[in-house]
């Protein structure tokens, strides 16, 4: 009964929700609609957790038709809505906005279809990135895009944040690993696009889906590439006693026309603390920065690869370099550094992951600096990144019990964005602009180009019901840091 | 003088175009403004010679700024305009429509920008597309699209159709390698896309204009990705008894896990036109098809891969494997196959290239039906295509002196598509829909998925002035043939 869900006096507000409730309950079953505050206190946040906001209402459909009976209830009674996936993005993507409905697909976890001939498998979109491998891995095949968060975060979260992850700087993010979308759209109707194979004609509505971070719609059924599983992988740990050499080891590598499979960082507090956490004893503590790099291919490529990359480290003066071949001494060395984050959060009550990108030339004087931003701001910065296609994770620790702490942490962050933009790089490297970075769209975008993004949302969204206040930059969700550090760039009007 | 381009006494139509030449000339001065009727001759069609359109008049800007003048001028006075690059395009993107303003990109020529520290050229849109490559070689780069016409093709046209090549198999079309894009959209305005680096955030819409056809703006200066030039290099040449049995090697090879540079197939008939015209003496003229393999990338993996594909071939009945390391051995194996347009020019008065996509795994199958509709309709087709993506070129042999005799082979090039798209394929692969296809569209999409890309196309060309009547089916631009075999889809209506 609806009215079980309700104080016995039905307020203004209720009174409002009481049609709407009942709509969905019709559309989507009652077990689909959640109201109650302590069940909606799950969904104030996603993985950006220091911005926090209580959904009116969570829907739990599981199908596209249900997805778009949904939508099409929002859009009749002009609701806000927003899309949440797992709940991990790290821009707060997904985070509510007030008096919203939250659409969350924990229940659409089918992979509906695994086509190994044709190399793709439909997925929807609350399946686990990780369950794409683990369904296709025994016929040799493997999905390539793998955020940190790949255990835990959803397809449907990696197709609106373009997500990426260490795989990426070989094999791309994302969107390149996307062949269709089946979408609901804000007034309700289900369209698809793309289709079964790569680069079909007409406008490539496919990419402009992937990242667009839930303003355009929702994506219901995915369609995605896999790969064959490399003959063989390889895994080299290199250490250094300066950043500014493994920043310089990095350019060689790429510069060498190698492309690994993946090429992360680790600065030296960025080691203590992992290996303060898990112990893998593989990574020198005295080390001022360590190389992952993974090889993959056939088995000589890999063996030649890796005396080449081997002979780059050392050229630049690394110290000792390990590797690994057979699968379990290679999850050791990566143990520690997707254990990265978890250690800042054992150090430090609170940190905030910055994500940024560079250009891999830049490393280690950008690097240097963001250090000696975080010394004039007083807070400790640990990175650890994908050193290889220049995306940086600064991870600034905190505590968020003192007051004032966030706002400077925030003000840190822009700085260090500001950084990036200036070197000739990024606000985002794949985690998304969602709520944290909307302000700092201007520092890369004039007038004019985010004006045309914007009527790109408008055809889809006219309404603004999908989504509200993410991506782009308003005065409303502009903080007063981040407006302070916007005058800096007195040539670029706030749009 | 713009008198002396009249005749003495003005008709109706000169007086509606003399304020407008004016302001053309104003804008790009006298000489980039082409209006006698015998130049105009050059620009009545692009590559797709079977329809001819002559525009009303040619407008040879410079400059980005140029270009905007232009677009303003014909957005002020409500004139369509169509642009085009080197006028190669097998599609009729650059097709004029009647009375329309022809914007041609032949004095826009300029590499504006080498950085090969982070691997981007930046450049016009009339530079030919195998001059990025010659202007990066020396330092050992290379831009990996390589259409057939690449000699002559301009890059602003290969984005307009976002091209592909014999390389495209392992390194993507067009879309995939450019970084960003400054365009002037309908109104006239000059908007930035995409950037210096890849995966912006905010929309995707470099992923949306490569593509597009000329329909949402044209590019003015386009940033392109430039790759390492690989190690090692060698091309395999197979034959085979049977096109069943070279269709299944393509197959066996990609599901090997191996992806060649390139993978092309030639049948019997195209390997003797090719050998009477070229004499490559390469090409064994009893072979059902021969397979032309090219590897790249480490001396060890290509030496390795090849012994893997060589295998695979005669595993497949292969009867001789050639193959070539050095240049100019590799260069000899390959000139058959660049030459084989040529070469149906040369045993037929005219000849239809079609272009479809299907999956690799029915080659065999589809193309055995292609040479029944051959058959059926009375024409010889040639097959010379993008085995490993699956991207057929059937060549249509035809007399266009004979009445009817085009009207039969749009026909039979409409079968040939439906038979892509029935299997599971496209309505093309690399040539885009332009004038030629989109009474198609409606095989692939349906009517909300095509109303979808329509609000795209509307936002940006509300006007409906750049590239009127391309991409999208509308009654007025399908022919009859293609009518009739749209009433074989009782199932989609015609959008």
């Amino acid at each position: 009964m609806i009215n079980s869900l309700f104080k016995p006096l039905l307020s203004e507000t209720d009174k409002k929700w009481k049609p709407i409730l009942k709509a969905f309950e019709a559309a989507i079953g009652k077990d689909g609609v959640v109201r109650r505050k302590e069940e909606l206190l799950t969904y104030e946040c996603d993985g950006l957790t220091s911005y926090r906001q209580r959904p009116a209402v969570v829907v739990l459909p599981r199908t596209t038709e249900e997805v778009a009976a949904v939508v099409k209830i929002c859009h009749d009674y002009q609701i806000p809505w927003v899309a949440r996936g797992a709940g991990t993005g790290l821009s707060g993507g997904a985070l509510p906005v007030e008096d919203c409905v939250l659409i969350v697909t924990a229940r659409m976890k089918q992979i509906l279809e695994i086509d190994l001939e044709n190399q793709r498998v439909i997925v929807q979109p609350g399946v686990i990135n990780n369950w794409v491998t683990q369904a296709v891995s025994g016929a040799g095949f493997y999905y390539a895009p793998d955020p940190s968060s790949q255990i835990i975060c959803s397809i449907g979260g990696n197709v609106a944040e373009n997500s990426g992850g260490v795989h990426c700087l070989k094999y791309g993010v994302t969107s390149n690993h996307v062949l269709g979308l089946k979408l609901v759209i804000p007034d309700g109707s289900i369209v698809d696009v793309g289709g079964m194979i790569p680069e079909m004609p007409g406008y490539d509505l496919t990419g402009l889906f992937v990242g667009s971070e839930g303003t355009l719609g929702i994506a219901t059924e995915i369609t995605l590439k896999i790969l064959k599983t490399p003959e063989a992988i390889c895994v080299l740990l290199a250490d250094f006693t300066s950043v500014e050499a493994a920043g310089q080891a990095v350019s060689d590598i790429i510069s060498s026309g190698i492309i690994p499979a993946g090429l992360e960082i680790m600065d030296n507090f960025c080691i203590n603390a992992v290996e303060d956490v898990v112990a893998t004893n593989c990574y020198p503590r005295d080390a001022e920065a360590i190389l992952l790099i993974e090889l993959d291919g056939l088995q000589v490529e890999v063996a030649a690869n890796k005396e080449r990359v081997a002979k780059i480290c050392r050229k630049n003066g690394a110290r000792d370099i390990t590797s690994a071949n057979d699968p379990e001494t290679r999850l050791k060395l990566w143990k520690g550094r997707k254990a990265a984050f978890a250690a800042a959060g054992n150090i430090s009550p609170n940190y905030f992951v910055q994500d940024g990108v560079i250009p891999r030339t830049q490393l280690a004087k950008v690097l240097q600096q963001i250090n000696e931003l975080g010394e004039q701001y007083g807070y400790r910065i640990a990175n650890v990144f994908h050193a290889g296609d220049g995306n940086l994770h600064p991870l600034i620790l905190y505590d968020n019990s003192i007051v004032g702490a966030w706002e400077e942490v925030e003000k840190l962050g822009g700085e260090i964005l500001k950084l990036c933009v200036e070197c000739g790089g990024s606000l985002s490297g794949e985690h998304g602009i969602g709520s944290d970075k909307n302000c700092y769209m201007p520092y890369m975008f004039n007038e004019t180009d985010l004006e045309t993004m914007q009527w790109v949302r408008q055809i889809f969204n006219p309404d603004n019901l999908a989504n509200p206040g993410k991506v782009f930059p308003t005065p409303r969700t502009c903080g007063e840091a981040a407006n302070a550090k916007l005058e800096q760039f007195k040539e670029i009007d706030l749009y």
